[in-house]
């Protein structure tokens, strides 16, 4: 029986984000699906484990964490050994990669979300996209977008010539805005271009994808391997 | 010399944020004074170090950073034998420690910076509180204190028993609201009240706050060692 446990919904970046951390590093766990439609990640048992009620939350042993990132960073740290390195282990080169990690939080992901918002959720509830809202932070996008490409025209990989965290935090974003118009932004930069066929054509990547079938019957997880889920039937305990 | 340089305005939260932690460490360091009334911020040299120009800036050798809390985390991680420790050598409780950078990131610092623009920044440039987003951001500001009172009744800090970068992180946001209405917030909470009157009181803490005197003429810098910082007037090279 896997000892770790994520909680969250295969359709939510930051799940996503946990997902690919795991894959990558070919861990096995137990996925506990919540269903955001019936507000299950607002109540009892999950907001217990995240207070703020957002998912994904993870269990490792007696480990409970909340934060996509936080869940990421303590994988890879934790299961050094296992699967992808996503870190290193020279003192500046982490830096580096914690520089990135606060750029994708903070510069990068400010405009993504929104775009998202506006082209991908909003569309899902029946709301009106906002076309002043998608043009004020296409041009967000695009002036980090910039940044980038510079940075990828000198290394394969945002932190170096290495995939790392730094990139991966990035996928669940790409994936829906790659579906969107907003796509032309990362299209029109070609190291940029590059960089998101490379990432996105991992096989880890493509695991997490194959997740987001839709809504399970409640009480039902997944048991995840390196290589597949198993649906399982929890008759309650 | 020092081959730390920090590169920032004494007045900016994401500057003081960084101070602290060199503070911390007990480190020398160059603090570059950069003019953001005269836009120096926009301009190179300093894009050059943060092409979203915005400061702090930082640089030890060779290495070149910027965000802050990557910053903090450099200096934690790199000159780990110095000063406070603030991070811990165990795996879990590194884990739970970064699971308290994305709280603040991500929950705390969303409201209390719109508290901060609206109550601290907005009067500087003659602007206009809004009193809807005042009352909104409390709101969700107090939701997310709440969850730290009770993690402050079970620990002295909020990663565990010992002062971190989860706890610095904060200082100077809380440094600016408690001069504002928004200090309620936190004085209505015990644990958390004796939490803000014990990081606020740190000697590192005092020493930034000296450095918050106002603007120095063009080609200053200063000279900072773990008691004093010494104004320097550089010529031009
Ligand atoms: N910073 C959090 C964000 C988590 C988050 O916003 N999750 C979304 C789904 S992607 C959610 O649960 N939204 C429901 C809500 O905020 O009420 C993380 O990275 O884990
Ligand atoms: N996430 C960045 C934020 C830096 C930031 O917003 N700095 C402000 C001063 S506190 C700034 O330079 N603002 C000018 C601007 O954004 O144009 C960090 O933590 O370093």
């Amino acid at each position: 029986m896997a000892t770790i446990k994520l909680h969250g919904n295969p359709l939510s970046t930051a799940t996503m984000r946990a997902t690919a951390s795991l894959y990558e590093k070919e861990l096995e766990f137990q996925f506990v699906h919540i269903d955001m439609k019936s507000g299950q990640h607002k109540k009892e048992p999950f907001i217990s484990l995240n207070p703020f009620g957002q998912v994904p939350a993870f269990e490792d042993g007696d480990l409970k964490l909340f934060e996509s990132r936080a869940i990421t960073q303590y994988v890879a740290h934790g299961y050094a050994d296992k699967g992808t390195p996503l870190i290193s282990n020279e003192s500046k080169k982490m830096a580096i990669l914690r520089m990135w990690i606060e750029v994708e939080n903070h510069q990068y992901d400010q405009a993504a979300s929104k775009l998202m918002w506006e082209q991908v959720v909003k569309p899902i509830y029946g709301m009106q996209t906002d076309p002043a809202a998608v043009e004020e932070n296409e041009t967000k996008l695009g002036t980090v977008l910039d940044f980038y490409e510079k940075t990828l025209s000198g290394s394969k990989y945002l932190a170096g010539d290495y995939f790392s965290l730094a990139d991966l935090h990035h996928l669940p974003t790409i994936h829906f805005l790659m579906n969107s118009q907003s796509k032309k932004l990362f299209e029109s930069r070609s190291h940029v271009s590059a960089w998101v066929a490379d990432i996105t054509a991992r096989p880890a990547w493509s695991k997490v994808l194959a997740m987001s079938f839709s809504d399970m019957p409640y009480g039902t997880w997944l048991l995840c391997g390196p290589q597949e889920c198993l649906v399982v039937f929890d008759s309650g305990s």
